[in-house]
């Protein structure tokens, strides 16, 4: 806590230790040199006075030089049974006036809802519900919950919810904070302008009653633009909650089926997110940090984790999905969930994420089981797991190390295991876990896509630039790229 | 990211569910029973609704109750070399009007200082700088930075430095905020009144210069209270810098010796996280989550950070102390600080801190080699260390696992060790890697200190009730208590 003393070196050693750090550093940590194309710049040996001239200039192309920084940011995380009830407290204590309460219609008349309208109540704060979020949101949707938020003009949020509740309270802060503002300003480009959000937002307490989509963690708010046909969203760091209340007790009442395709999530989220190309791999470099994604790949952080996350998932996802009584089980999913959101959420996900919209949009029919519903749907958790078997096949030539440890948090003895065989047995034990966890569509064959869909499938991927970009080994020419999702979503048809 | 239908059980699912939950954790989840004096209150088997009741009801008494949850809060983190040129965009984004700079006077005259200033004379952003901090910061110091920092009345906050930097930093915020409080009333208890901080801060970035204290994460400012004649500080959530800015690059002036000395810092910070009481065991419960403490106990999210970064620092401390041009372990252990600070800052230290502080200020007179200093000098992270060997030999019965996880990441093999010798074998590595090390004091004689100077250290340590109350095994009764600071010390006067 308390420094040690700082020494002043003297200059002749700082100039020394310098030069040093620009031999190390050189490639790949010294910024300026870290894209290759800019080695014809000096093709002399750099002097130390080149360095220090390049380290004081504006880089030349920013746009065609690499990333060399993170940014690691989450939401506070507060975790404990029964901590729902302190929320009122928590608005109190930021002396919050009128707070807007985000849920949906089922989550109205559960027991976190009522401990949360309790908690406001014995404080004596004025707040309003909006309880029509649509499940899966549709910019549609949106609008119409922005629209409920503008004129009550909140000075906070609750959300209570699974992750379309929490998503769709950032949309309504984002706006009410921002009300002159097109609502495409902030979409995620190319759909939308992709503008980054230059004010603080208003505070956020998200309450998730689902273990699986760790968006109480997040800046990212998911949803389906329908006038481009496409799902996407809104990503940025401020978006993310104030504080994340998890509380285990809130996932007690999802039956097995939703434990098995929200845990299916935090599997994806986990395993994207270890295997998303490295930061520093990532263009282009940011001229201003606050266009620096909050999907930047890879990242010292985000791999402790990602990969916490997905051992905690193998553990006990069988455990909560098997055993309705297993407390301890779904507390950890509930933990996972939050670790990997912290996870994806600062290195992002790629191709299951990618594949999984236009196989949930273009659903042939399927309904999934245990799902209490009058309508066709494949849950995004299965949508996502269907194609990963394929995915992880193919992305291993990248990093196979990643992709043997990642088979090793399955429990597979991975010592006597070639690295070129990474992908293969990732891949198989993926299967074997799709498989033992039940009930789950093995292949697209199962959720009632034909060969035929594939092409249909193949254009509704393209568009999600955000999450491919960082699909490690994915070849960047649109036509090779094509072939290599058509690949993926052929290998996914059954297994 | 989105989510599965959250499908709505039945009352009578429901009810079933409420009940398997609170059956399947009495004890120890239901936070209405975690503390067994409770039990008298309902020898029979409760039911149902005598739990909801007391779900619902206040605690009987909670200064008795043993806490139930745990909150994560970590300032945002970028991570680069380089990504100090940054921290102009930074203040601009945020529309920062008046930035107070904070400094001392040997890093005032380092790059890391001239990237700042750049950074914020490039973007047009008017700026004052104080570059009084004092090394080891005392209330007097600290209240001279707080009068020049009043009348500015900056909108922003600039930390570029060591943790003493970060820490007076903190502290300049927070009386700016609050310009009518008494010193005292944040001052943790009992040396003062310990109030929460009830308002968010203004911003302020930290541009750690040494790879040790963390401070850049941590809601914590530690000082020498002159007036009380101890060590203590400032501990809230709300203190936490917005973001920390690690640049490997600003890590490169520490001599080797000041590399050990922070390095022995973070790897206390993660062995006393690692191995502080869990946060279900401390009391007492808070009835208000806004005085939660920040060292609230190891927990789950603390404990990935924490054996993360001690894994990394018994890695990389050792390269980074014997080979000045080694940036990559440089760089590691810049983040394994950070890591680390996150991971104490909250859970907490415990022993090796605690004892630390009487034997900073008790400094018979050592003065470490390598510390180009006029005056006698014991590193923080000497002063802790010292005492490691002894301490977790000591606190090795309250969780044997844990100790020999902690052993393993030395690069012992355990696979063969029994639980009751954890302590003595995680000792043994502790003393191998400070031997190791060099040019590290082995014990409390090389540092000069007697036999007859163990009752000062123990009356010394004794005020440090906020991490001496994290302690797992040290006995609550104060004779007791002595005793074993009291043989802590012995032991640690030569190994």
């Amino acid at each position: 806590m308390v420094p040690a003393i700082r020494i002043h070196a003297s200059a002749a050693s700082r100039a020394r230790n310098l030069l040093r750090t620009v031999q190390y550093t050189h490639p790949p940590s010294c910024p300026c040199h870290s894209n290759p194309n800019h080695h014809h710049h000096h093709p002399r040996t750099p002097t130390l006075a080149d360095h220090v001239r390049r380290h004081m200039a504006t880089p030349p192309d920013p746009s065609r030089e690499k990333e060399y920084a993170f940014e690691m940011a989450a939401s506070s995380i507060r975790f404990g049974p029964g901590a729902t009830k302190e929320v009122g407290m928590d608005f109190a204590n930021m002396k919050a006036k009128r707070v807007c309460v985000v849920t949906d219609t089922n989550v109205a008349k559960l027991d976190p809802m009522k401990q949360a309208i309790e908690g406001l109540t014995r404080e004596g704060i004025e707040f309003t519900v909006f309880d029509k979020v649509r499940v899966e949101p549709k910019d549609s949707s949106v609008k119409e919950a922005i629209a409920f938020a503008k004129p009550y003009n909140p000075d906070a949020f609750l959300a209570v919810g699974g992750g379309s509740v929490i998503d769709t309270a950032k949309l309504m802060n984002l706006y009410t904070v921002f009300p002159e503002a097109d609502f495409l300003d902030f979409v995620n480009a190319p759909l939308g302008k992709g503008l980054p959000v230059t004010k603080p937002l208003r505070p956020l307490v998200a309450v998730p009653t689902t273990a699986g989509t760790g968006s109480e963690t997040t800046g990212t708010a998911i949803f389906d633009l329908v006038s481009k046909g496409a799902k996407t969203g809104i990503a940025h760091r401020n978006l993310k909650p104030t504080l994340g209340i998890c509380d285990p007790l809130n996932t007690r009442t999802m039956p097995s089926a939703v434990h098995a395709s929200s845990g299916l999530d935090v599997l994806c989220h986990s395993l994207e997110s270890w295997t998303a190309i490295p930061y520093n791999e990532r263009t282009p470099r940011p001229t201003n940090p606050i266009n620096r994604p909050a999907y930047q790949g890879a990242n010292p952080i985000s791999d402790i984790f990602s990969l916490q996350a997905l051992r905690s998932t193998v553990k006990y996802l069988p455990r909560a999905v098997k055993d309705p009584e297993d407390f301890e089980a779904q507390s950890e999913m509930l933990l996972a969930a939050t670790l990997a959101g912290v996870g994806f959420g600062n290195a992002g996900v790629h191709l299951c994420h990618g594949m999984s919209y236009p196989i949930s949009s273009q659903n042939p029919g399927y309904k999934h089981a245990g799902y209490d519903v009058q309508h066709p749907i494949i849950p995004h958790g299965v949508s996502v797991a269907v194609t990963a078997p394929a995915v992880f096949r193919f992305t291993a030539a990248s990093n196979p190390d990643r992709h043997l440890a990642a088979a090793e948090a399955f429990g597979v003895d991975v010592s006597n295991v070639k690295r070129e065989s990474a992908g293969e047995v990732l891949g198989e034990a993926l299967s074997k876990f799709l498989y033992d966890l039940g009930d789950q569509p093995l292949g697209l064959k199962n959720l009632g896509f034909k060969s035929e869909d594939i092409e249909s499938l193949v254009e509704g991927t393209l568009p999600q630039r955000r999450v491919l970009m960082l699909a490690p080994n994915l070849n960047s020419e649109l036509e090779a790229e094509k072939d290599e999702l058509r690949g993926l979503l052929e290998q996914s048809l059954e297994y």
